[in-house]
């Protein structure tokens, strides 16, 4: 097991786009500015995809403009193409997130294009990332299933994150976008994957719509992965299951790491206010257990 | 690891106890029913403590006379002392726990006696019970942390875990009241108890209050526990955390076992209908993500 885990706060992201309430810009760039003084080292803030796919983060250029660049926090944007790394780029990025999904299906309803298509648009948004000095992280969707297609073959997750990592991706995020994984699921899933891309290179990323992200994440650290994704206040639902719960909570993973004696580098009191404010913003109650806990208490 | 897991559901014992709705008695007799017929073996009915503590399950006698006893199924019924003992008996209960904290403040405040004084007043109850026929469970509370003392020695866990087994409970139930608990203490805890308790005659008993419980569950699966308890709907709040989660939902439990191809005689949609249908007279959303999800079609 890793004694340092680092967290990549997706709230920003991969939170606010499946949220139904419309956050105002400023709102964002605070959310974005209080994470970054909870000591958390990587903040996905916005998404370059087109706003006609994710109306809810149409101002990313202006959220990227406005948020305070910490010295050593890293501000990956999710970029689709290569029009979309050039916006980012123009605003300031200097991370860029690219994403396919394992499932053949979940692809093509996705992006209207099979895997190879995807890894191929790709191709020279690596390439011009690497001429700009620009680091690039890789997203698999669907690792663990697919609401199309099902099960999802261990050999398509291991192909496509060895397929990113080759193309130049520093990371690769191993997402189970529907959370339909169970920790020994997850564990052989990392292992295989990790039979090709060094460890060091992964990362996990599980949605909680049954329960069992944190589980998942426990069984993934066991098996020595040190990079875990996860959204402050639970933030996103599930849009392939209405009324589901999203992401993994930030603060109940980082609740479990220090009580793990796991060094986050994170302040859990501080990531727990920004969860309620952000709750309260959404117009709903934190999706953190540990936040919750924490406002009553315990 | 073992390949099939005993549910102990505590619902409509330790769940309703710490709901703030009063729920009819005509429903908690359904909840019992419907419960029975997901498959689980083990329902704990309800508590004899005196409704002056407990006024929820202040109807203990008429709920114990209601329900429909399937043959299979065992319902424990929490007993404080003789007295409480003999109520459960003349109710027609075969099955009662006991219980004790492993912190001394908790049982002070808790119960007005210490935890060797309690131990004493479950002698007289073990004895009764033993001539009866009637099998006694016991539940250690506390064993990861006390909202009065903070910090619970193992020793002590580990004290009272033996004592309880000495005395003849079949079972011991091990009980992270308010749900602090990270995985790896969780394991230590299990593992300090079973170099003294043989693991066949162990459970663990853990709150979600902080979103651990069900990783506190792999880790100590993976120890070799084979009995967990948990609540359908994550009925039950935490009354030292008021606004906080209560018990682990048993829909989540359950989706993780089979997951992991473990078996547990339960069938999770009839379940999740009951947990559904029981946050409905709770009057709020169900405590249990797997249920969510599947009510949203997941």
């Amino acid at each position: 097991m890793p004694d340092r885990v680092r967290i990549v706060e997706v709230g920003p992201r991969d939170g606010l786009q499946n949220e139904r309430a419309m956050v105002p810009t400023a709102a964002k760039i605070e959310l974005v500015d209080r994470l970054s003084a909870t000591g958390l080292q990587t903040i996905e803030a916005t998404s370059f995809v087109s706003p006609k796919w994710v109306p809810q983060l149409a101002d990313a250029a202006e959220v990227f403009a406005g948020i305070t660049r910490r010295p050593g926090v890293s501000y990956p944007v999710l970029v689709p193409n290569l029009q979309g790394y050039e916006r980012a780029l123009a605003a300031g990025a200097r991370e860029v997130a690219v994403f396919t999904a394992a499932s053949e299906a979940f692809n093509l309803k996705n992006t209207n294009a099979g895997i190879d298509a995807s890894l191929e648009r790709f191709a020279p948004v690596l390439e011009r990332a690497r001429a700009d000095g620009v680091r690039v992280r890789g997203y698999v969707s669907t690792v663990l299933g697919c609401p199309y297609q099902g099960e999802v073959p261990l050999a398509d997750v291991v192909r496509v994150a060895r397929a990113l990592h080759a193309m130049g991706c520093y990371e690769v995020s191993l997402g189970d976008t529907i959370g339909v994984g169970t920790p020994m699921r997850a564990r052989d899933m990392l292992r295989a994957v990790a039979a090709e891309v060094p460890m060091a290179a992964l990362a996990v990323h599980f949605h909680d719509t049954w329960g069992q992200a944190l589980a998942n994440v426990l069984a993934c650290l066991e098996e020595g992965v040190a990079v875990v994704d996860s959204a402050v206040a639970g933030a996103g639902g599930c849009p392939y299951a209405r009324g589901a719960s999203g992401n993994l909570a930030s603060e109940d993973l980082v609740y479990m790491l220090h009580g793990m004696g796991l060094h986050t580098g994170v302040d859990l009191d501080r990531l727990a206010d920004t969860g309620r404010w952000l709750a309260g913003l959404l117009g709903r109650e934190t999706g953190s257990k540990a936040g919750r806990a924490l406002a009553a208490g315990g």
